[in-house]
């Protein structure tokens, strides 16, 4: 029906036998304690005995002296082994984490871990009507009954008047999804889209907030705290109130009524996400209010129940004229957001993209990430492939989110400076930063469209977990999970490909920063000048003599005076701004010479004939591990790769020979660019 | 519920007062004449008398000696006016002839008129849903009571199992629509898309043939001969045989069957449309036929009833790879037609879109018109404005067609090589040529979206009546009859607009006839690069030292070889191809010096300047007739002209900054271009 992800039940079964399980709690057993049995009894299928004395394997809940009540240890105690944490939820991540162990042969004889980042929370962009935005496996897993019905028309109609059931009711799968989750540690799901429709605004009342309950009473088990991405719109729309201004006293009254009620019914409630005044969605600029009085309106319903509000700084002018050179769409977060700075409410979070656009395939870090010093901040990742290959090309992912989270933003001294420990540094309520990331999963038999999509949801978790990790390490672990089967030569074929997948993705699409080219709205397959004269304010600006955005204070937006001294003096330079931005800072000639010594056209040339043959490469590596592998995987990334490989020549050959008919220099190499 | 278009008949009305009629016919009377007993009393509201003497228009249907039985006379006798032709339809036509001479004050003291063209036929693309594929004035005036459902999966259903039924059943529209086409001489519609999905495949059986009925009697009435648009997949589809394949006896019995059914029902039945090997639909290829066998096959069955197979020459590979140089869809219709000439049935005629690409903005004759010399031929255009402004932009498009009639072929001598002429002159049945076009109707108010847009309907129908009309002439009668409120300077101002608007939309578009440039699919607004690297064949080969695509023989891809000598030759030589088809031809450098002396960069930069001052100037202009005209008329224009003026204003800065970014050229006259 699905498969294991990295959670191989029969291989994990056979390597559980003979351990026998116990479990001991110091105070009343909760919900997450009872699913932690469960796991052993029926995930396992080991024996789990009351009995301490004759279990090999110790649960401990309890009053550790750990500062963290997620943090956990791993001892051996003479032939048994001892998981230890505060709470039944520090001991669930302890007992995956001794699964992981099992499959990886990483030690366990003293083990203690902590996470890192507070808030390691999944976004879902699934509609009620099923689909799932920038989806890439399928449908949606939580969605899924009404059909398309609920999409197209949000105004007209609410629950009420229809009395449908969008939920799938599917608990065996819902259950599966949850564990993966715990498994890598995270501990928060936003589980409809950000650009609320249809139902999905109605999702925070009666009769769907009994069904949304169903749904996180089961994530409550595994200690994940389940939140709703809300309508700002909604006191209008669904409370038959004249306003939805955030300063308004009867809109302040109906949100806090809504929080009561929810949280009446589901007391470990997260809270609200929000994108409010972003590509056409109602906020609080259209009451004359500012992005702190929204947020903090909802902060005041939420705060007496200990809710969070996340609030997206995914704010810019969707309605662009690419003739105003003066409006860098890259300023726009931080243009709305600094001057906020220190008026958000402890209980909200600012939800910012790692990188000031759109999840390109590179970007330079977002100048709110350290810039905000008195804001809790949420970096936000996508792990569906919106713009990296819809997990039809393989790309794992993880390598440039950690180049992100380790960026020196410069605001701090040292380590602190760093973008994973800065939110914290400067967060009014460290237990309110962390990451969060569009996650994706959907009704594909593999959850992930393409299995080897798998490792950046997996990657991201443990990136949230421990962000110290490097990403051949995570993927290592992976591969271990995914493929016990495999031997280490098999492996090392995996981990070859998927090691440089990130790279040749870039490769062969958008060079140097640049970012987009790609075909409007499905952002699937290149079309360099299809964002160009469009309304989104994502330009290359190339012309017979060079391409690139000038961002520099002296001749550009300005947009490099928005990071700290140091770093925006590197990028400032087209010296010293780093190549693989390069694009993104500089318009160039060009014969600009890289770092390397290359021409900026023979380095397009270079990585674009590059990229395509790293793809044959994998194409011819994959083929060996056929028949080594269960054949749906094997046959599935097959199937994947031959699409890749079409869709890199498409990318290499339009990139290419747009820029030779651009720049009339032919390639060093003379291999062939069509006219 | 919908408006008059160029029979306003409350005008009609007060002008025919005091006018008596009186029919005689020769023989039994037809349904037609029926028809005109009733557009006499009903929508004239004059009085019919039996007795000939006490009339003052005598309509004589009889043994006249006109060769045509579509011919008819007006003449003045004493104080009476006489119509006279052979036929009911013949005199229908003539009745028609006298109101708009009624409306336009030309004489009837002695008219003697035949049509040019035997066909003079509009195509619907009216899908069974109520959509309209490539519509711009709302809904299917034929169908629309189902919905969508119809559209997405047309092979999982026939109408057996739904018992659906697609028709609107507006009659009252019907009537309206069919006096339309009458009254400009029309006398053929096919009612349903070309790409025959859904339950249109099953409009040619029971039950929905009984539906056809009513709608073909309507039709009939009229005089006009009512055509099914067919699924050359068919016989397998809907009659479970296990082929298609034209040659097989099965498919050739299948066929005949159903044709015997159809004229059962329907004797005047016109026959079959079918566009087969086209863009995805099935066709004969797939069984290793040719399209003389497919439309042959086609014809056995019709010619037992006079039926006729309009079969479409839009043969082309839509799946072109654009680095492939070689390829050139500008070839395609005669490299796949040609040597079937002299092949086809008699019943037979091969419809042939009036340029070898897809009626754009300014294209060469295609090279089948004359080309084919032993096929019975019908030029196809296209009212609807699909690549000409969505009626959105007003775009009076007879000047267009008008030029493409008279192009010289060179097939023949003379004013025979004419296009408009050529064709009959190399039929196998001349009976079975023409004109046919797309209509652009639907259940938009004005019909047409924009009131202007009707113009073009009604400048076909009298195209196709009378080739020797100007677009001057024909506009100057529309506005007679669609605007009788208006003076002279009134009348002088939409002529003002409408007889300048095709140049207009030429120069703020592509340039010079090298097509496209459009958002792909949709067709509307720019997008220079859209279609640049897509699989259509259709390019525009700009660098940055030129643009344009080279099909010359010397050098290029030979298309221009398919023409006769004179023409190929005159192609063939950049210095003596005609300028508004050079990048049609040629690939030049920007600074190329056109005829009148001006470099082709100089050239895309003036007319873009100057479409958007005209789409200004019209603007203006048509402001003066506030008041003037029925609101809703202004209204009408007023807002889709601004939306003109937008959409100019976009191509102009997307063309020009595309091609200064190409060249580096800058305007001579130093007008921005955005950089």
């Amino acid at each position: 029906m699905f498969d294991d992800m990295w959670l191989p039940q029969e291989t994990l079964r056979s390597l559980m036998e003979g351990r026998v399980f116990h479990v001991a709690s110091s105070g009343p057993e909760d919900r997450t304690c009872v699913r932690l049995r469960t796991e052993i009894i029926e995930f396992l299928r080991c024996p789990l005995v009351g009995d301490a004395s004759q279990a090999n394997v110790l649960l401990r809940i309890g009053d550790t002296a750990f500062d963290s009540d997620e943090a956990y240890t791993i001892r051996r105690t003479g032939d048994a082994i001892v998981i230890e944490g505060n709470t039944s939820r520090a001991v669930l991540y302890g007992f995956y984490a001794f699964l992981r162990a099992t499959l990886t042969g990483e030690s366990v004889d003293d083990v203690y871990s902590a996470p890192s980042q507070a808030i390691r929370m999944v976004d879902h962009w699934d509609q009620t009507d099923g689909s799932v935005e920038r989806g890439y496996s399928g449908a949606s897993i939580l969605f899924g009954t009404l059909g398309e019905d609920t999409w197209e028309d949000p105004g007209n109609f609410t629950v009420h008047d229809r009395g449908m059931d969008p939920f799938r009711h599917d608990r065996a799968r819902l259950v599966a999804y949850a564990r993966f989750l715990a498994s890598v540690g995270l501990n928060a799901v936003a589980i409809n889209n950000v650009n609320v429709r249809g139902l999905g605004a109605s999702l925070i009342e009666h009769p769907l907030i009994e069904q949304v309950k169903e749904v996180a009473d089961v994530f409550d088990e595994f200690g994940i705290a389940t939140y709703l991405s809300v309508f700002f719109g909604a006191p209008r729309r669904l409370g038959g109130l004249d306003t939805s201004d955030p300063l308004d006293p009867r809109v302040r009254a109906w949100w806090a009524a809504k929080a009561d009620a929810i949280y009446a019914l589901i007391p470990r409630f997260g809270g609200f996400l929000v994108k409010a005044d972003s590509e056409g969605e109602p906020g609080p600029y259209q009451y004359g209010r500012d992005h702190a009085d929204g947020a903090n309106m909802l902060a005041e319903a939420l705060a007496p129940h200990g809710g969070t509000v996340i609030w997206r700084a995914f704010v810019y002018n969707s309605s662009q004229d690419w003739r105003d050179r003066g409006t860098d769409r890259a300023r726009a977060a931080f243009d709305n957001f600094k001057a906020l700075d220190g008026r958000f409410a402890p209980n909200v979070a600012l939800q910012v993209k790692f990188g000031p656009i759109d999840f390109q395939n590179c970007e330079p870090l977002n100048t709110l990430i350290g810039g905000m010093e008195r804001t809790n901040v949420v970096i936000e990742f996508e792990i569906t492939a919106e713009y990296l290959g819809h997990q039809i090309d393989v790309n794992y992912s993880v390598p440039q989110w950690i180049r992100m989270i380790n960026t020196d933003t410069g605001r701090e001294p040292g380590e602190e400076g760093l973008a994973k420990n800065v939110i914290r540094a400067h967060a009014v309520d460290a237990g309110r930063t962390g990451f969060a990331a569009v996650q994706n999963v959907g009704m594909d038999r593999n959850w992930t469209g393409n299995k080897l999509a798998q490792a950046n949801f997996y990657g991201f978790g443990r990136m949230c977990w421990d962000d110290e990790l490097d990403a051949g390490r995570i993927l290592d672990e992976w591969i271990a999970q995914t493929f016990p089967v495999l031997d280490g030569e098999g492996r090392s074929i995996v981990r070859a490909i998927q090691a440089t997948s990130n790279q040749t993705y870039i490769d062969y699409t958008a060079p140097l920063g640049v970012g987009f080219m790609t075909v409007p709205h499905y952002h699937y397959g290149p079309s360099v000048d299809g964002y160009e004269y469009d309304r989104w304010g994502t330009y290359h600006f190339a012309d017979r003599d060079g391409v690139g955005v000038d961002r520099t204070q002296a001749t550009g937006t300005g947009y490099t005076a928005q990071y700290a001294p140091a770093l925006a003096a590197r990028y400032e330079d087209v010296a010293t701004a780093p190549d693989e931005t390069l694009l993104f800072f500089h318009h160039v000639p060009y014969t600009h010479v890289l770092h390397d010594g290359t021409s900026v056209i023979q380095h397009i040339y270079d990585t674009h004939f590059r990229g395509v043959e790293n793809v044959r490469g994998y194409v011819e590596q994959w083929d060996r591990l056929r028949g080594r592998i269960p054949d749906e995987d094997f046959d599935n990334v097959n199937e994947r790769l031959g699409r890749q490989l079409a869709s890199a020549i498409e990318w290499r050959d339009q990139i290419n020979t747009f820029f030779y008919r651009m720049s009339g220099i032919p390639d060093e190499q003379g291999r062939t660019i069509h006219r």
